[in-house]
């Protein structure tokens, strides 16, 4: 089945929703030009949300459909011995910057979905719901079912993919070891069951009968029709998107993307405490990529928050994570409407 | 160009070389085939590797082209203590083993591309020179191109597929992540500048003028079609040879390669010293993936050598470099002329 016919865009393109480095305008640019836009909602209460909803509803044209995406990892029990090595190790840092690590906030900033959001689901009705890290409990994920949303969420295995068929899912992303941000790993946490696209798509395509959306690595045309040739039904695109005006990415991040630093990415634990890809910088240079001692997601990211921020005010991006995905060489500065109509010629 | 113009093959697939699993078999097959096959010489001596050559001359259909593959590593200086070190390490596998340390053969059985192989390429004249881990010395490589033989070698990132330009290769095999076996890697170690394929292929292909060959991942005619679509020139696939009858891939290795043992592979150094692609078996669980203390590639090689002999004859592949890469979907016990040809299909 075309992913269009599922989806119900014209185009078999979707913006990988990309907290931190936007908010609905992006969304609202990529579905109006064809494509689906995604809203990602991990980092929004529910008062922001419902507002990035009224704005959506304002601004989408009729009919165009967009899609809300949700995290849904097992809420952490916080472990007093590591959150308190953890935060040892940020001491020269906080040192460094004139932060009083008493002052620092502790909250996290990364909530999975709940029946808040399931609620906003119900109410603002989004013709597609797309999850990370798995599916919500069952009665969440059957609130969304009852909307007549279509649902999908992510892959990194065969494995996972078979997993998600099984309960039900719409349609699976396929994400490749290329990817920015957030590696969607679920069942494993054993980093060398990861994939290459190349190698994950067309397993994933043979083992499961539901459309599989490729994503990690298509950074233009050709990546569409390279994945399109593999058995995919449709994209996912997030790093191309990251220079679109319509993109909140700063402007850090951008130089960043511009600069030979994105040349060279990891997944990196540092940031959240579950791997994720990014560029290179002082801090994953310094504590990662992966350091043990970091808690368990989303736990980790506040000791680093703190700094990012004091750091970032200063034009310095040492601390910040810098998502990226494998390839860049699909950034460009044009209207995100554009890029997805460019990314939609190789289809 | 076509890769085929340059190498003189019919059809743009080159059967990877694949040092410890095949010999002129499987080459001759692939070349009478119309692809290009692949003889690793890193593991012959001069006589060895005459006796392969002389095996082409009668065999090989005349005019059609084969590839001669050369390891260039530096020749490493034994670091004692580190070679104690690594020792020690296996010294319960050797008690539970029955084998005496004392008695086992520390020499390296990898040898770097030398005068004596080069004057092999002179009076044997392959259509194509292929090398692994960078180029040999320009005295070496000269006598090389004086045969009038394509010159072409893997690059890993596009900055060693920029040097490898500079050195004037005939082509590049842009290696992603997904491959099996050695990884091509020769100007940094760092395993984070690593790139899937869907990433890597693309990029060296905007960064070079060269033709680019594709390798990692790819298993079938759907995977060529692919990598052609991201502007690769021909494509270079492992593998999926690995069950046809003219390879010499051991019982334990087919019968791992068919078992969900292959579903999952990982990078280890604990085989030869460099990181590799392979199954997880006991070693690697144990020792590996990465192990710091392996000795400069090739001189890890013999601790685990000895051991896998006796293992083997035991039926037993605890202790085997079961290299296979990210995507074994592909891999059929069909003749290798009949999997070359279906290859070529995607094309």
């Amino acid at each position: 089945m075309q992913i269009q016919t599922l989806l119900g865009m014209e185009l078999p393109i979707i913006q990988a929703p990309m907290a931190g480095v936007q908010n609905s305008a992006l969304a609202i640019a990529v579905s109006n030009a064809g494509g689906l836009g995604s809203l990602p909602c991990a980092m929004l209460n529910a008062e922001a949300l419902r507002a990035e909803l009224d704005t959506i509803k304002a601004k989408l044209t009729p009919g165009r459909p967009f899609n809300l995406n949700f995290f849904c990892h097992p809420t952490p029990a916080g472990d007093t011995n590591k959150a308190a090595a953890w935060q040892a190790l940020f001491a020269p840092y906080y040192a460094e910057w004139g932060i009083n690590p008493a002052q620092v906030p502790w909250a996290t900033s990364r909530m999975p979905f709940n029946r808040d959001m399931a609620a906003l689901v119900c109410a603002y009705r989004p013709a597609v719901v797309s999850f990370h890290f798995g599916l919500p409990a069952p009665e969440l994920l059957q609130m969304v079912r009852s909307t007549g949303a279509k649902i999908i969420s992510s892959a990194t295995t065969v494995t996972e993919a078979l997993w998600l068929e099984e309960r039900g899912v719409d349609a699976i992303i396929a994400q490749g070891l290329e990817a920015g941000g957030h590696r969607g790993m679920f069942l494993s946490e054993d980093l060398s069951s990861q994939m290459g696209s190349l190698a994950l798509w067309p397993q994933v395509v043979k083992a499961v009968k539901v459309p599989v959306i490729a994503a990690g690595g298509i950074a233009d045309a050709a990546g569409v029709r390279a994945a399109l040739a593999l058995g995919a039904a449709g994209v996912q695109v997030g790093t191309a998107y990251l220079l679109c005006p319509e993109a909140t990415t700063s402007s850090i991040h951008r130089a960043a993307l511009k600069s030979p630093l994105a040349h060279t990415t990891t997944l990196t634990n540092v940031f959240s405490g579950r791997p994720a890809r990014g560029m290179v910088n002082r801090l994953v240079r310094e504590l990662g990529p992966i350091h043990p001692l970091a808690p368990t997601f989303p736990l980790a990211t506040a000791a680093s928050a703190a700094l990012r921020l004091k750091a970032e005010c200063r034009g310095n991006g040492d601390f910040s994570p810098l998502w990226a995905g494998q390839n860049v060489s699909g950034c460009q500065e044009i209207p995100a409407a554009a890029l997805t109509r460019a990314l939609a010629s190789g289809a």
